[in-house]
């Protein structure tokens, strides 16, 4: 799987998608993104022909299995520049925020610490932290947002502080789509000794990745929005500070020895896997790693950047259009339609077969500082082309002549 | 999906399971079982042709899928015979006990409480409730068990007191088949004031189950042991327990508003469902439970059963075999083989192409009761017949020859 492909609207990249035959224009990567057929075809055999239990079958289709699975945490840790026994696989992006907050922070926050987090946050980035807050008493502090709508790192700068222990930032917003200087945020949190969490869930499916170059403590992403199954993700924590976390959930596979008085526990990754893992979805996973890097992750950024160009370009043209974010965002544009709800555009565009999200995106905190009750959302993934903005082009045209 | 399946040595249940392609004699179900055709038929339709988010698109095609999601909700209720409000999808029944320790445990149970286990129970319904006992001072009872390998209810009752807030069982034992009288035990943890939580993982799959008349609080199992995908379970609690338990992961989807300041939930079971939830597994998940019952849960416990008395009796026919369990024991054999290690035991048979499991089968106080290291464990599907015993005596045979 090591053939580079051409993505351009001639190619075949759509048709490796069953959920786009019959031409459907498909803009809502960012909620969940299409699966390509090697995914689906991974996941048939480890369902059916490959099918075993993992880290206990004495017999060879179990052994097996074990090493299909640890072979996907290989592949996950490789697609992050990080090392195998430093990724832990979780539910999704969410799930990994939650373990850090109940195990790292239970364990290393206190009253009187503080956390930095940006107001363009997803729910998934600010509510494990505010729980954290209800159990520990620990205080959130908000980055605010350049006039373009990046995490000003330079506000992030004056906020600081010592007591401040961990920066958790979005990677790329996914609502405006703008990008962080990740390693610049790392930069700032390690001067005043806090840990930085990056979300990497918008990044990840488009943005290649090295842990060790952004200088992170924390990635998270999910499979789901990487072209890969549901119930399965991804968190990386640099191995001293993994190897240091307490374990989360108790069960089966995350102990070492388990009596009634006393129970030990088993070494990172697996402390923090209680009970039988999402087996057929690590096997998936891969499959979506194989085939993204299979793509090229410069050739994903490149191609959605472009997309993005010129659909910010055509609606920038219009003047009943408001357009959110910088005008470099990856992937993801966010506007509004003068006097049409962004709920009745989606409706209008689903008849004219373009899926676009409308809402708040998880990020109510944002649509407040925008001052907007929602947005319409149109995102890319690598099967989208200008077909596609043509028929949203249409389509707005059309919700245009309805209301008026 | 309606029509009764009927159950055979000649019968084409065995066909229906890719994973059994090959004459593989599978007699590891109670660690995970094998997915009928219609599962993996399920699957690639939800990742392919009917691939969309739910809850949120305004789209058809979301739209659609939400509704699907919901329905496998609905489905599992009715499976375990209560409401769709008061299933909660988790990633199986570990998380589902560890959800229930970490938020009804927390907010109900301090110091000078008592929970009540049992020597039987699989460290699933250890762990999590040894980690509350880290967290809360809560202090842990063990029922004992009768000689032949049930929880004894009678010494349960003699131990219980108004302190004790949380009785948790097994339904069936996992390594012994033991099968708990739950109505009795519900009236028990009752008398004193205490709820009962019942581990179904090993029940689920073979036994009809109606959770009104069993009367118990919370009852959990996982897909993957039911013929269904692995990264998702259920939790069921009572719709009032349910309703007045504290958010435990934070996210999207699970909240009602969120700003810094404060954050309101949604109520259950959406306020403990956090994240993107694992969409293509819950519909696996209904598509196992309606292939389940269109075989019928009396068909699985009496085909299931007919099989373990078979082997049972040929087991207990030879002087070299010790047997573990009781006599009626559902599903499960658990058994030594004088001066054979179960795992060489076990590898010997994989050599024949018998998977069984050996080990301490995540109950390391039971094998500790036992006074053994480990069994060997052959456990029985609807797609087992009497030539997958005989492929087992003629193994064991075989070891004996090897180890004299």
């Amino acid at each position: 799987m090591t053939t580079p492909v051409t993505i351009n609207a001639e190619s075949a990249v759509k048709a490796q998608f069953p959920g786009l035959a019959g031409g459907w224009h498909y803009l809502d990567t960012a909620a969940s993104a299409q699966k390509p057929q090697a995914v689906i075809e991974a996941t048939v055999r480890a369902m059916g022909a490959d099918y075993a239990t993992v880290h206990r079958g004495v017999y060879a289709r179990s052994a097996e299995m074990t090493l299909a699975f640890e072979a996907a945490r290989r592949r996950v840790a490789e697609f992050l520049g990080g090392r195998e026994n430093e990724i832990v696989f979780t539910r999704g992006a969410t799930e990994a925020i939650n373990l850090v907050a109940q195990t790292w922070g239970v364990q290393n926050l206190k009253a009187g610490d503080r956390i930095l987090l940006s107001t363009l946050e997803h729910h998934s980035n600010i509510v494990p932290w505010q729980l954290l807050r209800d159990r520990t008493g620990v205080a959130i502090d908000i980055c605010p947002l350049t006039e373009d709508g990046r995490i000003d790192l330079a506000a992030a700068e004056r906020i600081l502080t010592p007591a401040h222990k961990l920066v958790a930032f979005a990677h790329v917003s996914n609502v405006l789509g703008s990008v962080l200087h990740v390693e610049h945020a790392a930069g700032l949190a390690h001067a005043v000794g806090a840990k930085l969490l990056v979300d990497g869930c918008q990044a990840a499916p488009r943005i290649a990745l090295d842990v060790a170059a952004m200088d992170c403590d924390f990635y998270v992403f999910s499979a789901h929005k990487l072209y890969g199954p549901t119930g399965i993700g991804a968190l990386w924590a640099r191995g001293e500070i993994l190897d240091a976390m307490p374990p989360w959930q108790g069960g089966g596979a995350m102990i070492d020895r388990v009596m009634f008085e006393k129970t030990t526990f088993a070494p990172a990754p697996q402390r923090f896997e209680a009970g039988t893992p999402a087996i057929i979805e690590a096997i998936g996973f891969a499959a979506a790693v194989d085939w993204l890097e299979a793509v090229g992750l410069d050739t994903a950024e490149r191609h959605e950047r472009r997309l993005t160009a010129r659909l910010r370009e055509e609606l920038a043209r219009r003047n009943d259009v408001t357009l959110f974010g910088p005008a470099d965002s990856a992937g993801i544009v966010s506007f509004a339609l003068d006097g049409i709800h962004p709920h009745d555009l989606g409706t209008i565009l689903d008849e004219e077969g373009v899926a676009i999200r409308a809402g708040h995106h998880c990020a109510q905190p944002l649509m407040d500082h925008l001052g907007v009750p929602a947005t319409a959302r149109a995102s890319f993934g690598l099967y989208n082309d200008e077909s596609d903005i043509a028929a949203l082009l249409k389509g707005i045209e059309r919700a245009r002549r309805i209301f008026g």
